[in-house]
């Protein structure tokens, strides 16, 4: 193992913990559930309530994105384990305005049967809350809503969130978290595991020289695995279906984001980058905005996604509006 | 190799042309010189000029902290390798506004003598160059002159910016840098090598389940290399190191980095954080700000580096002023 942890099981509580103690101006632990990470920049007027969770080995998703015109609140399970429903209701209570509250995840089975439990609680409560699983990951189905979420949770997540802070209601903000979602392309590559901290131990084997396009982030399986190949050829071959997925017209607008999933340099990232835009250019694509960095990872595990984002005006508004945590910032 | 690249010999350059491609908004290559990142943001007022640089594999150091009210210019050698005189002075050429720039990078000998070139070639022009080598790993050299700089690069790049920003004069604003840097201390373990791009092969071999304390980012060797321990104990002797070196009074003010060098997560880079700050507050400190993230790397170096800043108003001041980079902001 070369991580840097104390006993595997308590690496979770610890995280919360350091991160929370980290950046206290924008978040702190719910007093009632060390599962939920409020926002301490909640907006003073009621608003719909932002909220996201998952599994944890993700950071900076999903509490790196909790702050100001963002997420409000953050819900963490295990390592790559759905929270169980009790925080999920909690967040719910710990943010709630009476506007509502949309919860936001990527679409794996565990999150969508607890996150809807805690819904149900919330209900009882009198409490309306929504749902919309992000489904990014072009390679994980053929259809749309079989999808798994990957690094496009972010655009989603942002999306909904400025919508929220214009003061849209429930229904409108769920429809613009839908829009993004469809609106939002992604497929990444492994070239290894990510480590587990519990056993210290690969969640699977690949040889130095690896690599497997398609691959999900906790090991999913992809095309196949071949010998690495050269940073553009990798890139060619993820462009290559996204933009057979997506049918863009010449002229469309975008969003690019090259995602390191925590053990890749940026180096290389800026290098994938580099061949997407010259390729996205001569697609007569045009980019709006380009992000680069390790904004969903899998832990230690090394490789990269490419996320194309379809625009309009709506979302590129949203999209550009401001925001304020430790993991994006917009003036 | 598990590395997404291309010929390893572009990598710097498709680096280069991937990161200006990427942030627009921020910077562009000088016409004149690939080597030099300028920023598209300079104050339209003339001031002091900031500009950073030495070797790449850093990133985001140093290409990532050009920006308004920050670096003004960087220059980029090629991988773990000074930048050549031309470049140095070329950025000096790019950016200078009457009222002379402040190189500002990490003490190594062959960066100190091409930096130093390129002064003497803009002394030539009539343009007054001066200098601050930062040198914040304390476990490098006995004698501060003799340290080399780490993570703590970029708290000195940023108390000089500020100052600069200020509109202070080219020995007030090196005056501030050097205030900062000699209260800058910094110490780091590794877990493993980064891997080089142009021989894909790693720098040192270091087996799973190892660690040096006191490693440099380039593999400079530290205190001994060891069997992997938790968390929390690498901390504390980390800490341990730096308060018998500081010798902070109860009371003083610090900031805290804790640093990724690349291939660590953010979960062990969260739960060292919390360790840091659970003994700084036992011995009394009172820790003002923090930053955890990956902002001074190996490229894909396993490993991580804590950074404490001792503060006094001025420092804080600096410290805190407005800055817009693509790796690091504040309002």
């Amino acid at each position: 193992m070369r991580r840097l942890i104390n006993d595997g099981y308590d690496a979770v509580e610890e995280m919360l913990e350091g991160y929370t103690k980290a950046h206290p101006e924008y978040v702190h632990l719910d007093p009632n559930d060390g599962r939920v990470i409020v926002s301490n920049m909640l907006s003073e007027e009621p608003r719909v309530r932002i909220i996201l969770g998952g599994g944890t080995g993700h950071e900076p998703l999903f509490l790196g994105y909790v702050g100001k015109d963002f997420g409000d609140a953050a819900v963490a399970g295990n390592v790559n384990t759905s929270p169980s429903p009790e925080p999920c209701y909690n967040a719910v209570k710990a943010v709630d305005s009476g506007k509502g509250c949309l919860y936001l995840y990527g679409n794996y089975a565990g999150d969508v049967m607890n996150f809807d439990m805690g819904a149900e609680m919330a209900a009882e409560d009198g409490i309306r809350v929504e749902t919309v699983t992000v489904k990014d990951d072009i390679y994980s189905s053929k259809n749309f809503e079989d999808r798994r979420g990957v690094a496009g949770d972010i655009i989603v997540f942002k999306v909904a969130a400025a919508a929220a802070a214009k003061g849209l209601d429930l229904d409108a903000v769920k429809e613009a978290a839908e829009k993004a979602n469809r609106n939002t392309y992604s497929m990444g590559v492994a070239l290894s595991s990510a480590t587990l901290p519990v056993t210290g131990t690969e969640i699977f084997h690949m040889e130095e020289g690896e690599m497997e396009i398609g691959m999900g982030i906790h090991g999913e399986p992809g095309i196949e695995r071949t010998k690495l190949k050269p940073a553009d050829e990798v890139v060619d071959e993820l462009l290559g279906h996204i933009l057979d997925e997506a049918q863009f017209e010449e002229g469309a607008e975008v969003q690019i984001l090259v995602n390191g999933l925590g053990g890749l340099p940026l180096m290389d990232q800026y290098i994938c980058y580099r061949r997407v835009d010259e390729v996205l250019n001569e697609k007569g694509l045009k980019i709006h905005r380009s992000m680069v960095g390790n904004y969903a990872t899998s832990m230690d595990m090394i490789g990269m996604s490419v996320t194309v984002v379809k625009l309009d005006d709506e979302l590129k508004e949203l999209l550009d509006a401001p925001c304020d945590t430790p993991y994006w910032k917009i003036k």
